[in-house]
């Protein structure tokens, strides 16, 4: 009997994030207020954020102690388990040891909540009542409804209209835990109304959402904005993924020769790979970090790296990051969660510097094996995270060449309960 | 920070099931032959069911290996978490301790699965080529085709046409797998015409989609049938929940006072319960087991214990249990798999007998609970499992009036995320 799930005792849980910052190769380039082109201090940030957030957004402190309150709720679903895909192995008669850390057994189903459980309880310790954000596939909306009903907070969502339409369940749990949410662009905000104009039929985009929800927080005392990827402090509370991740392989006495994720803003993928990227730079580790991004939005391979803004109406400071331009809108494709025009400036540095690789796929090999690996091992993955799989299939397909038994790491972000319609699209044949 | 997951070791995986037969206070009553009204034989059943099915149907042995293949596949997900509902207890603001064993950890998402893989594996054994059934929900036709692709069995579903519209990606899922799914009563099988003929707007019901699937079995040389609830050999299949919880609770030195699952056929309730009926019977434990089904389809609580057919058309060998008569069609509730005339020969004995206890509760209040859940623990429950989050929230309110601490253990059979259609008319106030 093989066994097949690598659970880490609750009372192991990490007790830190880790900030990636100290690590890095060179210091991140500054954000630079959009008028000025100076650099923005904390204080530019604090009509959106909290005081809390911001901090953590500039810190230079390898490592961060997370409250007692959010391991609390961490704890509802954490550690997450790290799965031996030994179905999967055989199904491509690899060589090669493939494993999947599972963030899909959160209650909204993704890593998400990992930030906006954090987010929910900085911004409820400085008194914010209400909380304005957007959501692509509906995974970020519908994980800081869950948190902020735990913290008492309500909150606002501006869902991007092709998932709203895809997605309508996405809707109902957003609901279920008391949040509310509209399709993006609306007509509740300028900039959504500035779209509507020009573009009557918009399906929307990440950076139209946002601007809408920093729109909405910045004109309401009781309201602040939450972001759920690109931003140093949502890339450090992921860090909790890969760091689980390090305590597991040591207890197996294995450790990954390439650990793969998807790429959308970066969370997800930072999250992972970061502690890794921690042993490769500082432990000269011998590891392979590779980003996977859909080709049809392809930031980190096609993507220029300069400074933009993160949203359409320039509202977000300006980042230095691969963009592939602010007012690029993405194909409607199944992967909502990645269809943004950025990527987390910390991510976009170490792409730049070498030390993570990246790649991208289309969104029929994608389905396909999402469903090569539904029958294998069971779960149904969200179509985002389909796209890591994919990247592991690949290296475990270069090791059967090889005969090399390489130990590769999958981030299984989230499953794919509410992107049956993208799986119906597919097996019908009617994805192109 | 207190701990929420009682997490059991995979290699403590129970390794038998537990057959409650010999342990009955007395004797089951004979299936009998709908023509001659005699007992029936195991050869009778060999038509439908594999041979290694029916001697466990039949079996007076308390415990029967599970085979390695079985536990391979079920490690997948298996062992499942019994957690504390920490937050629950504290909304009660009762002294109760309410724990719940969690299977919607499974793929399809539920409990089903368990006998599901079970029944797939013994029909490979004997080369099998494809499999029929019926669903209600969609929980048991999409645990049958998750198990038949893992054994590379042909799996065809007969789904209650009312489910089937009311949640279309349980089909989806189906066929992520590899299944077949139509909407019953069909036009395929003389059952279903027979009922067409007469009712064309019928939504279904399980006891239709029954005699469909059995039709479709007795029919092909190369299919057998598969039941996903009410007989013996599949209420001892799903033992293995109980089986962990009895582990589960010893690694934390408590017991529950009360079990509680929802009745639907009975598998869940079963599995749940009779590994503590076993102690309450044989070891003399003080226990309160308890079954909790929907008003609208009261078997245990208004039904008849008498003879009657599993299904519609009177295919089904007639069995001694609850019932509310074969040709009864339950209004279409949401728990769409809590829609059953019947109830499985051995929990009606007990109920009988008065070692299992019943109680029944209305739509509305089902939600209201399964909202109040979803907001405290995180975690969204199947409109099934809820019935039974129900009964236990009443016993936790009495914990609070007489201030005792009792533990209560919840059975939460499945997540609701293929339900989330029922919560938004909950939660629109379009649920009477």
């Amino acid at each position: 009997m093989a066994l097949r799930k690598i659970i880490l005792p609750e009372k192991d849980i990490p007790k830190k994030w880790y900030n990636i910052a100290p690590d890095l190769p060179r210091p991140l380039d500054p954000p630079l207020n959009p008028e000025t082109k100076e650099p923005i201090g904390p204080d530019a940030l604090a009509p959106i954020f909290p005081m809390g957030l911001i901090e953590q957004e500039v810190s230079t402190e390898r490592w961060i102690d997370i409250p007692e309150e959010v391991l609390d709720v961490l704890m509802l679903w954490r550690p997450s388990p790290l799965c031996r895909a030994l179905n999967l192995e055989k199904a491509l008669e690899t060589p090669a040891k493939i494993y999947y850390k599972y963030e899909g057994v959160s209650p909204p189903g993704s890593h998400k909540p990992n930030t906006a459980v954090a987010q929910a309880y900085y911004n409820k310790k400085e008194g914010v009542k209400r909380i304005a954000t957007e959501t692509g596939a509906g995974q970020w909306g519908s994980a800081l409804s869950f948190a902020c009903n735990l913290f008492d907070i309500e909150c606002m969502v501006y869902m991007v209209k092709v998932s709203f339409e895809q997605k309508p369940y996405r809707k109902s749990m957003i609901e279920t835990w008391g949040g509310k949410v509209v399709p993006s662009p609306t007509n509740l905000t300028n900039a959504g109304r500035a779209v509507l104009k020009e573009h009557p039929d918009s399906t929307g985009s990440l950076g139209i959402a946002i601007s809408e929800a920093i729109e909405d927080a910045v004109g309401r005392e009781d309201t602040k904005y939450a972001l759920g990827s690109v931003l140093n402090h949502v890339v450090t509370h992921q860090s909790i993924i890969g760091e689980e991740c390090l305590k597991q392989f040591a207890l197996i006495g294995d450790y990954p020769d390439i650990v793969v994720g998807c790429h959308g803003g970066g969370s997800n993928f930072a999250g992972l790979s970061f502690p890794f990227a921690r042993e490769k730079m500082v432990d000269g580790k011998n590891i392979k970090l590779l980003a996977i991004e859909p080709e049809s939005c392809a930031t980190l391979t096609t993507g220029d790296y300069e400074y933009d803004h993160g949203d359409i109406a320039g509202y977000t400071p300006l980042l230095m990051m691969y963009t592939l331009g602010r007012d690029f809108v993405p194909p409607p494709i199944h992967a909502g969660g990645l269809r943004y025009h950025g990527a987390a400036p910390l991510v976009s540095l170490l792409v730049k510097e070498g030390v993570i690789e990246v790649d991208s796929c289309n969104q029929l090999e994608v389905f396909q094996t999402a469903v090569m690996f539904a029958r294998a091992e069971g779960l149904i993955p969200a179509p985002e995270s389909a796209h890591a799989i994919l990247g592991a299939v690949r290296e475990a397909l270069k090791c059967k060449e090889t005969g090399e038994s390489k130990s590769i790491l999958i981030g299984l972000s989230g499953h794919g309960h509410f992107d049956m319609g993208a799986y119906d699209a597919y097996l019908s044949g009617e994805m192109g």
